[in-house]
């Protein structure tokens, strides 16, 4: 539990509203989320920009996790990066009813000297060109990864490519995968990614699951399956989250390791979704990750067919 | 390989159209796929009508693949059941452009002595009524499976609801067992579709995969991969025939049995989807069969996590 993971991303404050809830100004945002959920497993540290609307003990939640929050810049007088969404009735996707970028909106990553040796980065979904910026302040990274949305796929493509030629994994949704390569065959877009440099892509499916591609092969899961589910927000963040906390954890790269960073991911999105804001995460333990990963090892393991008549 | 298997349901004609080819009056249908699937496996008797305008070369297609016919009647002068559809760029789902359902509209499946105690029983999508009759026919089967659709959810709700309290398994796609139980969780829905009566509910998710679940637990796979899906029609009929095909095969259904029928399902939707009519289901033999089989347990593999420190 020492090998320490980078995280780039947006640190804000939600209201969300679903069937089952609603909270207003909660602690949010992808740099948050996968910042909370990776640091069940390994050390953390965190880029990202808040005004001082920012409640002390939001902060004070994420140290006591080992999140490092030296790269967290607070611009006096600003407003943190605000999102305010609605949730109906199948949990599908969110309806955004508004979003006040805030300080957010003129972010520029700027990693504190400690923070440039990190050996696992995750570069969450953040303006390409800020990600490129991240990535030449890196050095001799172990591992790196990103998330992207639909937004920077269509208006900053050039600088998207040029992130995905330069990091070692690709997290996208099954949309963006398609959106990207413009092929609605999931299994040739993914490959086509790969084309573009990662050496592996992560399909995130919602309800339906992840599934891991490289030119090696494919590995896929299901997600966990929940009859309470109470708020999707952070869901995917919380995902890579697990995914490269749990890679640091274990200070591996190869593909048992992936693998299981894909079960690990699948858990603490699980977890993250039984509650509103990070309290569904606060309530998952070591312990609870070690059950789930054995339940879904259970849910996908069937034997051999009978030797050949 | 001399356990049968009896399947009730549909035996057409389709004009399909996909963006890879179009076929007209091509042999089709819910029946017939599923008997030439679960054909790979075990001995079918089908029931079902035709009208004397059915190819006789494609009743000698299904013979030559193991499958009885004397539960088939031919209407004479009547027209057989004719399907014609489309589908657009993304294959998800198909546009209807015409059903003529000819002598299919007036089918009352009457099964000859010699099928009433078949062991393995397969329900197609019909009219549940149509089900229910079929159920009044058979004498001490060892499993039973229903399919269904959107239509009679909404349109012969009590009928299929006895349906569902006489099979083992229940077959539906995921907004079947949505729509079926008012739920949007599917964790939740199916463990609903459980309290109607069956042992198993099969959720098929189309590109997705397929879960398996009970009381005890679930079990999921991933969708078997494939660069040149040419026509999906016939996807979820084939799976239903390579799932029954290998209970009767093996002639077990327990828990494990169940899990590799899942696999064994996937296989066959996936070879069915490599080209139109049954000639993908063609291609695939028993060999191919093992071989995507052994793939699928690689897609789904991975180890323990280390031991607590």
């Amino acid at each position: 539990m020492s090998t320490p993971v980078l995280i780039v991303g947006s640190i804000a404050l939600d209201s969300v509203e679903t069937p089952f809830g609603k909270l207003d100004r909660a602690i949010g945002g992808a740099g948050t989320y996968s910042s909370f959920a990776a640091g069940l497993l390994a050390p953390v540290r965190l880029v990202g920009v808040i005004g001082d609307d920012f409640p002390a003990e939001a902060l004070a939640t994420l140290e006591a996790r080992g999140v490092d929050l030296e790269g967290v810049k607070t611009i006096p007088g600003g407003k943190s990066f605000h999102w305010a969404g609605k949730y109906e009735y199948d949990m599908g996707s969110a309806q955004t009813l508004d979003t006040q970028l805030g300080v957010f909106g003129d972010f520029d990553p700027r990693l504190p000297a400690s923070y440039r040796r990190t050996p696992y980065v995750f570069l969450a979904n953040i303006q390409p060109q800020l990600q490129l910026s991240v990535l030449d302040q890196i050095e001799s990274p172990r591992f790196t990864m990103c998330d992207t949305m639909n937004f920077w796929i269509q208006g900053a493509r050039d600088d998207l490519l040029k992130v995905l030629s330069r990091v070692d994994m690709a997290l996208l949704n099954d949309a963006e995968v398609r959106q990207l390569t413009g092929t609605p065959n999931l299994a040739t877009a993914a490959q086509k990614v790969l084309d573009l440099g990662p050496k592996y892509v992560v399909v995130k499916k919602g309800e339906y699951g992840a599934t891991l591609v490289s030119r090696e092969g494919q590995f896929s899961l299901p997600c966990y399956p929940l009859p309470d589910v109470k708020d999707p927000t952070g869901a995917g963040d919380s995902f890579a989250g697990g995914f490269i906390g749990f890679l640091a954890w274990l200070d591996r790269t190869d593909d048992e390791a992936m693998r299981q960073a894909l079960a690990c991911g699948t858990v603490l999105a699980s977890a993250c979704v039984q509650d509103f804001s990070l309290s569904g995460l606060q309530k998952l333990d070591v312990d609870g990750l070690y059950r789930r990963y054995e339940d879904l090892q259970g849910m996908v393991d069937f034997c051999q067919l009978p030797a050949r008549r």
